[in-house]
This record gives structure tokens, sequence and C-alpha cells, in this order.
């Protein structure tokens, strides 16, 4: 079997696919350009790609051999699925091996906007400390415990966040396509409210449901204005759930107190306002983003393929 | 009575003590100087000082009045206790409010350190991103979930910090002066070691134990080269626990991979070394400076008082 890799990713996560001729970039972090890919597309039996990288339906008119996409990555809204339905080509994800480090990093990200590190770090490293003086009424954050986080899609990463977030002393409200199981909410005291009553009276607005052309720009001018003056927005979703502007314009009013983001609009571009504001914590897109986790994703990716291989169609992550 | 305060606290967590005169610095965030407190001591009847702010022997001398002294703060080493203790001052101290923001703000510095979050933030805000880029195997972090926590100190802060990361995914192994309960243990599953044996297999080693002269430098040139090449430091309990000159040394050397304080030997002065260096996050002394810790640790000073002036002698977080 011939397999192609879109993207460098590290040979350490495909040690059971050595009897197979594995064609990753050379240079760490490099990419093949798409008229590499289509070069050698013809060869390929199974490609695999990432969640970052789009793989246009034109790549795969000359792709005869293929009959598996193994993408690295929960979404595969990177792919043409319509395409890859039609003709007999199947599509994998790694939806297990992202849960822990996606909550993981939400909740990294919203722990250091409410207690201030990224801030008060990034100040301390400036000449005098930036004017930041020890006291006891000095440099105050925001308590997390005993706040109320309300939780945008409670699928398995939203879960994830929910059992941290209980641990730290919080009450959890949720929204969510389907009122979950008693017993799933039992395991996090957690309420099912409506998305208004969830802006309106959550302490943390975390988002964590997947991208549809139904939830663009769910946070907009009108639901901002929902939220309290106290509010946090929590986004480790998809940039496009949140319209960047009117966000930016919310936290500049105070109509929100502060926004920790993953992910932006037009990555990998960060539009300036928020990259001046002192109430926001940015990540460049890393919320699978661990050593760890890639490699478990690696591993999910080299286990859907074996699958593939040994026809073990109901051990596959398969999403046609 | 009279009650003078050495530092400004918020008004609002002194309520009850409204038949009372208050005597605090009115500036917001200022402290009373040395001079000032001397002139005011002789008419007090209580004083309330806070954990920052050392009350010499000499300045009691002439507190004839002076039956309380109720400190802001868990720890009371800013206290003269002996000469306390020898002229009948009880001192009062707050631990209770202090241990879900001191838990909160520890696990919040030690996800910021592990998903680098403080330093992709600071560097994103630099021109170009300072040479961030997007991409899966760019900026990647260290995951918390599955590792070991090594907490060197088992009390309430410990304990709340443990439960935390439980829920994180974290094996907690701990070193205290003695042993919990089994109950106890079993609430975070957590295993008694030496402190070598903590030293030398934690992937995080956080020290939540109070400061004595017996525990000065525990961190230190050997213990440092104990630990693993992979571990993290966390520091949120007090600067002096940890020999800062060999902390920069073994994080230059890589014999550890990074750290992440909150309490500093010389503070309000951070060693030039630790501002330099991406792989640490720093914090100005804010272990309990949520505002909500503020006011319940304010509303604890002010119970202590009303309890001592009520003669509810066995509700008095006493400390003599």
């Amino acid at each position: 079997m011939n397999i192609l890799f879109t993207t460098y990713l590290p040979e350490k996560g495909f040690d059971d696919l050595q009897a197979h001729r594995l064609v990753i970039p050379k240079a760490s972090q490099s990419y093949f350009t798409h008229e590499e890919l289509a070069r050698l597309l013809p060869e390929a039996d199974i490609l695999v790609s990432t969640f970052d990288y789009a793989v246009p339906q034109d790549l795969l008119l000359k792709a005869q051999r293929l009959r598996l996409i193994a993408n690295f990555g929960s979404g595969y809204n990177n792919l043409p699925t319509d395409y890859c339905r039609e003709h007999g080509i199947m599509v994998t994800n790694t939806p297990e091996p992202v849960i822990e480090p996606t909550a993981e990093h939400a909740w990294a990200l919203l722990n250091a906007l409410a207690h201030r590190t990224a801030e008060l770090d990034r100040r301390l490293r400036m000449p005098e400390y930036d004017g930041i003086r020890f006291g006891v009424m000095q440099n105050l954050g925001t308590q997390l415990y005993g706040k109320t986080l309300g939780i945008v899609g409670m699928g398995n990463i939203g879960q994830a966040l929910a059992r941290r977030a209980v641990a730290g002393g919080m009450k959890i409200i949720y929204h969510n396509r389907h009122r979950l199981p008693d017993e799933t909410e039992h395991l996090y005291n957690a309420r099912y409210v409506s998305l208004e009553e969830l802006l309106s009276t959550a302490d943390v607005v975390s988002l964590n449901l997947p991208y549809t052309p139904q939830v663009h720009h769910l946070i907009n001018k009108e639901t901002l204005a929902m939220m309290r003056p106290s509010a946090l927005l929590l986004n480790t979703a998809r940039g496009a759930h949140v319209d960047e502007t009117a966000l930016i314009e919310a936290l500049r009013t105070k109509q929100i107190a502060g926004a920790a983001l993953d992910v932006y609009e037009n990555e990998p571009h960060i539009s300036h306002g928020l990259l001046e504001m002192d109430n926001v914590v940015l990540s460049p897109h890393i919320g699978t983003g661990t050593w760890e986790g890639r490699i478990s994703m690696c591993r999910c990716v080299s286990e859907n393929i074996q699958n593939f291989i040994n026809n073990n169609i109901h051990l596959l992550n398969s999403v046609l």
C-alpha cells in the first residue's frame, strides 16, 4: 500500500505501518503544495490529511487508486466528503484522542484569563514591571470557584471541560441540540437551559460545538448584548462561531469583561484589536497541540488505516 | 472599640463593624508607614494587619490598649508572636478563605506553563507574531492528563489542588510531615512517598507547605538534580522554599523543563534570569488575589473581631 501524507507528521506515530510505503514531506513542519500532491496522488492508495489542510475535489480527480482518506483531526470540513461518498473513498477521523487535550487547553486559557496570568507575566517582563506593584489589593483576578460555566455544545469535549470545572467549584449549565440523559447531567450536576438563558446568566460562556453553517456567527452583536458585563467568553471550537468585529466592540465598550480565544475568523490572521487588549488571552489554534496529544492522534490515524487494510470496518472511525 | 488597619482593605468587607471606629489608610492601595502606625497604636484596641506587612515588636511597646491582632492571611510570620503571647495580645488568621483561591491560582499557573499560554500570548502580540506560525506540529505544549503531580505539603491547599488535578486526569503522589488518613488518600487516589521519591518521579513538583526555617531552600542544587529533565516546578507557597539562583541554573542547563512561580526569594524583586526565560510563568504574589477571595478574607477578619468582642473564643481563628 502507498500511503501519502499531505503534511509532516512524526513517523513515531506510524511504527505499525512499516510494511507499507509512507510518503511524508521531508522537512519537519512542512506541507506538500497542491502541485506536489497532484503529482503524487495517482500512486496513492491511502491519503493522510490534517484538519488544517484543505483537499479540494479537483485534486482527487486523478487519484484513481485512492480508497481511504484518514484525516488527522476530529473535524473533516477540510475534505470534499460528497465527492468521496460518490467515488467510494472512505473517510476516517480521530475523535477520541482530541477530547482531553482540547478540554485541558480550554481550561488553561480560561484560568489564564480569570487570573490574568498571561497579562501579568507579560507586564512583569517589561521595564520596571510595567508599573506592576506587589500588594494585597493589587493585580486582582476573578475567581472561578462558585461561578457558573455555560457550555454551548455538551459533547465529549464539553463534558471533559465540565469535569474540570466541577472540580474547580463551578456550577454547570449547558445548551445542546439534544438534552443529555439524566445520568450524564448528574455526573456534572449540569442543568439544561435555552441558549438565551445560558447567555444571559453564565459567568463564563464556552463554545464547544462543531462548526456548521447554521451556527455561523452564533456569537454576534445581538447575542453579545445578552451577556453579563462581568462575563467571559471562551472559544476553543471554530473561529467562525464568533463575529470577531462585534466581539472587539463588546470588549471595548465593556459589554463583556474578557475573552480567551484559540481560534479566529481568518486564521492565521488575528484581528489587531484583540492583540491590543489586556482582558484577552490568545493562543495560535493549539487546542489539541500537546506532544502527547499529537502522538495519540497519529496512533489513531494509524489504527484507522490498519483497520481499513484488515477490513475491520466496525472498528473504524468512519465518518461517511 | 478602635480598630486600626495597617493597610487599606475594602470597607465592604467590614460592614458588620460599623458600631466601632475603623482607622483605615485613606487612599486605596496604601499602607501606613511605621511612623504613622506608632502614632496611632496607643489608641488602638484591635490591629488589623496583612500578611505582607511586618509589624515589628518595637512598634507594639506603646500599644497599651491593644488586645487583638487580626491578621489578614493564612500565614502570620509578619507578626512578633512571642511578644504577643507574653503580653496577652491575641492573634487570629484567615486560613479558610485562602484555600480555594490559592489552589485555583496554582492550577492556573501550572496549566499556563504546560500549554505555553503566557509565552504564546506574549509572542502573538509582538511584531509579526514573533515568528509564531499556525500548524499542526507548531507551538506544542505538554499534556497534564496522565502525568504525575507530586505535592509537597498536603494540607488544605494541597488537597484543593489535588482535587483539580484528579479531574484533569493526573495521578497524585505527596509528601507531608504526617501521612494522611486512608479516607483522605482515597479521595484523591493519592500515594504517600518520601521526598526523594517524589522529586525523582513526579512530572510536576508543587510546593504547598508553610514556610519554616527547617524548609528554607528545600529546592536547591541537590534536590533540583534529583528531578526529571521533563519536570515542571510549581511554587505558590513562599519564595524562601527555593534557592532561586540554583533554580535559574537548573532551567538554563535543562536539568528541569520549566517553572511556574507566584513567590520569590526577595519580593518584590524577581531575578533577572527568570524574567528572560520562555519556559517560566511568573505572577506577582497573587495566590489569593481575586476580588472574591479578598472580600472573603475581609469577612473572615471581621468575624474573628466580632467573635473576640463577643467572647466567642471557641469560634476564633486564634493562632496563639
